[in-house]
């Protein structure tokens, strides 16, 4: 039986795992995919702080991991088909075998929803973002393309300007999603321009972006418009399928939390992206990962000290 | 006028000032002492997530500083006297001026409460310690000594068997403040155990701690008590005077926030060990201050917006 599961192995769940495993948990951290989550994309992380000079994603993913495998955890690669209780603790279930733990770290992240086309993926880090607090400062006096009509998408935008000649933002609708208030600042912003009723349907490049294909979706018309750079905010895709009915979710499907990172279910704890009304930055995930280790912490102490205390009364 | 103060250098501080200096916010930090706030005591950091080989507080510190200026803070020596609301803003009262900013960042901190006896001081990072998260695992098989009666003695004393040889409690009654779940969970760990009615009036080194002199006081009899380590946790004077007619607070005195770290006053942001049900990690509150930051920039964006939409209708 593990003390503690921690599913993910982005900036949270490793930096869960420094934590749980320095505080002597016996330690497991599953990971889908590469080590570093969005993180493992990223080329140039400018404001994880510590690094004056920046350093790349996976160098920063990399060092997270012999960190918490010094103290210590086991990070292995699989995917987790199901979470079931099991007297006070847990069943994960895997897609050969079923882990016994006391407790759960949950730091499965959220992948921003994507576009889908042409020029889109193998641009990503090169001139394609969906962060514009990450990426902004790369395009100051350039001009970009923001695509998106809800808040996020304004939000960004307006955002952007601080850095960005000018700012269009690309909606398939005439009109925008986004609140009232947000719309009037953005209309307000002579650095924003917007065009209606419209797709981008292509990403050009040539090791820097130079074009998107613009689609009309009245017309159909297709033109092309030069860009240095294309920011996409058409929402995030929380990973918490796995435990929708286990845990209270919020409103976007992100799991509610407390300031000390509990869920709604006593040994479950959340961090991250996943969690609600999270900073969606490297350092608030690994914030996040040491306020969850340390509630982990105690909440396995209580349980092995009540098991304890009934085993001397039987 | 500042676009937002941040109150405090420490890992809260600078994190915040990180994110909002490259959010192009004219960021002034302003830091009582030197910066770093408690790491720059620290010797070895071994739980900042992305330096497998730890790092010295003061190196950590440096390097968080040199990472804000980089973007555009600016960071000042000087002790504010006072905070005022002022329109939709506020001013800052130090020594010898007055300051205008749009927002301010809270993360002054918290001290641990010290003895205040001779050689405690000295020992800080070499032996002396006031928190188990941090050091814990430098005292594996060693002998360590708690001073402290309530919660987090109890609590950090549990704690400490993971790693020590054995944990003694010394405490000034002749009964625990912690509550009974604690208290029971001490009483049954074999690691663990108590020296009643006692105080620590000295702690005597070498290079390394050699013992503490102990006091009954009751009889007053002194007496040496061979020792490795010391952990203090006699409580936390979180530096929020400057606030407690402004902001709410909790019972502790630690300023109460959202999970975006915003406080009672819109506004104003706190984040770090100053906020209620901080972690007390450098990674947590690096994390607070990338979340309040991003949080103060909304803000000042709102702000500058409405503000300009007034003077367009006037």
């Amino acid at each position: 039986m593990y003390d503690t599961i921690i599913i993910g192995a982005g900036p949270a769940g490793l930096s869960a795992a420094i934590y749980t495993s320095r505080g002597q948990l016996d330690t497991l951290v599953i990971e889908k995919g590469p080590s570093g989550g969005q993180i493992a994309m990223t080329e140039l992380v400018e404001n994880y702080p510590g690094f004056p000079d920046g350093d790349s994603g996976p160098n920063l993913a990399e060092a997270f991991q012999k960190q918490a495998e010094k103290f210590g955890a086991k990070v292995v690669n699989g995917t987790v088909k199901e979470i079931r209780k099991n007297g006070n603790g847990f069943i994960v279930v895997m897609d050969k075998e079923e882990l016994e733990t006391r407790s759960i770290i949950c730091a499965m992240g959220a992948d921003p929803r994507k576009l889908n086309v042409p020029g889109e993926e193998k641009n990503v880090g090169t001139g394609v973002s969906y962060c514009a607090t990450c990426d902004g400062f790369f395009f100051r006096g350039k001009d970009v393309i923001v695509a998106g009509g809800g808040d996020a998408a304004v939000e960004e935008g307006i955002f952007l300007t601080r850095f960005a000649n000018t700012v269009t933002i690309v909606h398939r609708r005439d009109e925008l999603r986004a609140t009232k208030i947000l719309q009037q600042r953005a209309f307000d912003n002579k650095k924003i321009k917007f065009i209606w009723d419209t797709v981008i349907t292509e990403i050009v490049s040539n090791g820097a972006i130079k074009h998107v294909i613009l689609k009309n979706v009245k017309t159909g018309e297709l033109r092309e418009h030069p860009i240095h750079g294309v920011f996409i905010f058409v929402g995030h895709i929380p990973n918490t399928k796995l435990v929708k009915n286990l845990l209270e979710l919020d409103e976007h499907d992100l799991i509610q939390v407390d300031l000390s990172m509990r869920t709604s279910v006593p040994g479950i704890f959340a961090c991250g992206d996943c969690r609600s009304a999270a900073a969606r930055q490297m350092v608030s995930s690994a914030g996040d990962g040491a306020t969850a280790a340390i509630s982990a912490i105690k909440y396995v102490d209580a349980q092995k000290a009540e098991e304890a205390d009934k085993t001397v009364r039987a």
